[in-house]
């Protein structure tokens, strides 16, 4: 089995030990978070991965998916870790959950963000956001039932995952992962629009702004604009995790919601 | 066409304007809202209206819905009114449309919600509260995934429907009415778990309490309870709405939200 070592370039002494462990038992291709294709010509032969393991922190797996066809693994080394399955101290877990592809497989959607000259995909979110120096700007969110207007920052679009990410930081709801939709969250508004809208999975949504805005997909900044498309996108990513994980624990561990409240006030 | 006129015993006079009009051009069957079965023995034979006419607000719909199978039409004489389509002065309009049958018909779901000794169906929300003098209490919401839990006041189970009505007003999302979801929103939670929680409308989940809380569904308190079980009912409600109507507008216009903000700063 071929296995892909994929590394944030601040965790390469992580990504080593991950490497040498892994190479004691796999075939094992090292690609830097840099690297355009995660493939290898080897011996005149294009070689595909049959999972990647990400080292790094949740950007890492965002950037590393959205690479692949395969699965991926995280292997947490920064913070937070949503995506993550395993921590550093767990490779040997690791190496025996491989030998006997010993996983649970969590499939998430992403949402396929169309501007003019380009289509972006958003395993997270897409957010809408005004400069600093900008005036607050009219955002207009058009489906089939109606319209929706704000007067506001930003606009955060996201998917279930991204849920618990940045629209939750702006009051949104959690949305477990298998729920058929996404959220609008807005950012900063005018007059008390402050609740996120929840809209279904089915539905293709289209948002003008009556300035030109920031768009910025899963954290990166991919251009300036005035009107995005967005709908989900009918890949599906996989991310491999322990059998003992589930989302409501990690939700729990991650960010205390939802946790027990013991009898003397500790957690 | 049979038609029936439902009514708030205190907008007596607003029903009887309602039933004077349609008496006009129906046969028109009149019902105040403690009126238990809302069909009549006429000549021998048991009469079910074809439609029915809710005088009153939010609340009278509501206790229509859950009599009748026929769909059901509201004309506002209350506060808000989410689910009327008609003012008391458009009662032309409503004849006119109910001679063509000329309505959207807007399908609404309930949740079902199961007790040791009975079963209630919840159109808007379900909600578990603590009495005023009774301290915190302790909630466990199960379902396949795993669990949550609260130190709460209270917890609101709510459709996409009530997500407008008590779950708005703890915070939570506005859900759109086609969304496959319903939500759980804590009241006053410690820990600061204020986020509400959207679960796919296919799930089934218990909820346990640490000592005895009132069941209040749609407003009514139905009974002390320790243990509940939610899941989406297959039954189907539905409403009769103007062709008009949708409910991106019908939410601006009721709570503002989502509204467009004029330059000069008004509304």
């Amino acid at each position: 089995m071929r296995i892909g070592v994929f590394y944030r370039t601040d965790y390469l002494n992580s990504a080593k030990e991950v490497y040498t462990k892994l190479k004691e038992h796999f075939d094992v291709l090292f690609f830097k978070d840099s690297s355009e294709q995660l493939s290898e010509v080897i011996g005149g032969e294009l070689v595909e991965p049959k999972v990647v393991i990400s080292v790094g922190g949740d950007g890492t797996v965002l950037r590393v998916l959205k690479k692949v066809k395969c699965p991926v693994i995280g292997v947490k080394a920064g913070r937070l870790g949503f995506f993550s399955g395993y921590l550093l101290t767990e490779l040997d877990k690791l190496v025996e959950d491989l030998k006997c592809w010993n996983f649970i497989e969590d499939r998430r959607w992403m949402l396929r963000v169309e501007i003019e000259n380009g289509t972006f995909f958003a395993i997270n979110d897409a957010v809408l956001q005004k400069d600093v120096e900008q005036k607050i700007v009219d955002f207009a969110v058009e489906m089939t039932d109606g319209s929706f207007f704000y007067h506001a920052d930003g606009l955060v679009v996201s998917t279930p995952t991204g849920s618990s990410a940045y629209a939750l930081a702006l009051g949104g709801p959690i949305i477990l992962p298998n729920v058929e939709a996404f959220e609008i969250t807005p950012m900063a508004p005018q007059f008390l629009a402050t609740r996120s809208l929840v809209i279904p999975s089915t539905e293709k949504i289209r948002i003008t702004v009556n300035d030109t805005v920031n768009l910025v997909v899963d954290g990166d900044v991919v251009g300036k604009v005035r009107e995005i498309h967005v709908r989900k996108c009918s890949k599906v990513i996989t991310l491999l995790r322990p059998k003992s994980y589930d989302f409501s624990t990690s939700i729990k561990e991650k960010i205390g919601y939802g946790k027990m409240v013991l009898k003397n006030g500790s957690e």
